[in-house]
């Protein structure tokens, strides 16, 4: 598969890329991010992904959030997807939490939106093979971080993929979409009704059905963000881990809200749980 | 002055505010970023100013730089103004880099300008009023940094008022407005044609007329900076400098352009330079 650098711009000594390109599941173009450390000619470095949340696109993370610091210092590649699908001829919806900007890293089913609303294929398979054919990735060892619906999205495909990652960790993610507001929205638009179908897109379901996967998941949460008790629920993962014998790390960080000021402060604790597992 | 916080979110353990208030010198109302870090009941803190440059507001440096780490760290309040008076009654250019955004940091002699177009009044004495009232800051300790025409608002105002700010750096500065297409365009619109007018604004200028004033200048250029050549001209700031006896450390980073990655790599030197003099 071919892709085309975009932009690229070099920070912390590395290069934080744009790059395009045609994606087959999706039926669209799309855009990521990626920041690629300083490197030997020879060796291959470990991938982080990032997936961002509602209303966000590739570039919120690498514009806000200051990973590169960190990731430069580490030795990580990292990812940032856009949230879901995009063009004029995508469906899209008035709402700002339902079609584009709000893919919520799932395979829909539902009409208008299974052509093109695609996100969990685009993320655990054909970003996956574009980010190992075209940059020096080491496949062999991959972490994944969410935020909010991001946070969603990696918990679940990580809980999915336990094999492809080594680590899963999480900001202020939505634990439960079957339980909250916009997950609802979102699971019976692009699912349909039929709740059974919801769960295997559901973090807390997900982490019951399964033996314990991973050596500890790492979750931080601020304790004034708006979304904290309506949509977020962190105390519903907690409980659904601690019945599967899933070790959790969940913060509950004073003062902080949903912001990327909130995330800015605790990317680095992040990266180093990552890297420690990579 | 009264003033209203529009915003304000926790970030490395300080707050990032916004507010809003009424200026005098600019006839309109006007957003401010400040970064507070956490302090005691008692304590004072030395203030940074941070100018931003052509098209920004108040909002790009706090979000893109990610200085709160190392401000937090260092214990320095960091105020961010916007680039130039705003509002449908203030007047604007259809051009990017004249008008509305691209302020100049001067005060205009020409109409329509004069009226609202006050950006070196605003900076250099309604704003740190305004801060010294509202915030727990040391106004006895300042220091300021610039980016591109930032850097030139930055170095202009330092060298003019030597007894307010301890010490001053810039990224990517415009160094002399007089000797470049964005300065040319702006000295002629704001302040008229007669050149003699346009050397109290002029950093290459302000330093040959002036005796040292600072033990030391830091500046930061990245060599792959598009407007390096055609408007940045570092080397004539190098020459002013050298010839009046200006200490200046300009550093030429290989490979670096005119981005916030370039300010996000490199921000950290700039405040731990200034909280070495603050």
């Amino acid at each position: 598969m071919a892709l085309e650098i975009v932009s690229e711009s070099q920070c912390f000594g590395g290069k934080q890329l744009v790059f395009q390109h045609s994606s087959d599941v999706l039926g669209c173009d799309m855009k990521t991010s990626v920041f690629v450390p300083r490197h030997g000619e020879e060796s291959k470095m470990p991938v982080v992904w990032f997936l961002s949340g509602l209303t966000s696109t590739h570039e919120n993370a690498p514009t806000k959030s200051g990973f590169q610091r960190v990731a430069a210092e580490l030795g990580l590649i990292v990812v940032c997807p856009d949230t879901s699908p995009r063009g004029d001829h995508v469906p899209d919806d008035e709402a700002w939490d339902f079609g584009q900007g709000a893919g919520f890293y799932l395979d829909a089913t539902e009409e208008p939106w299974s052509r093109n609303f695609n996100m969990e294929s685009y993320v655990a398979r054909e970003l996956p093979c574009l980010v190992g054919d075209h940059f020096p990735a080491d496949m062999a060892r991959q972490a994944i971080i969410g935020h909010s619906m991001g946070g969603h999205g990696a918990l679940t495909i990580a809980l999915k993929n336990p094999d492809r990652f080594k680590s899963v960790s999480a900001f202020s993610p939505i634990v439960s979409p079957m339980n909250c507001p916009w997950g609802e929205k979102a699971l019976a638009g692009y699912l349909g009704d039929a709740r059974s179908d919801w769960a295997a897109h559901d973090a807390c379901a997900l982490v019951a059905s399964a033996a314990s996967q991973f050596d500890d998941i790492l979750i931080d949460q601020g304790t004034a963000d708006n979304f904290l008790e309506g949509q977020l629920k962190p105390e519903l993962f907690q409980e659904a881990c601690a019945a599967a014998g899933q070790k959790l790390s969940l913060r509950m960080q004073e003062g902080y809200d949903h912001s990327y000021n909130f995330i800015a402060t605790f990317i680095e604790d992040h990266l180093r749980f990552h890297a420690a597992r990579l």
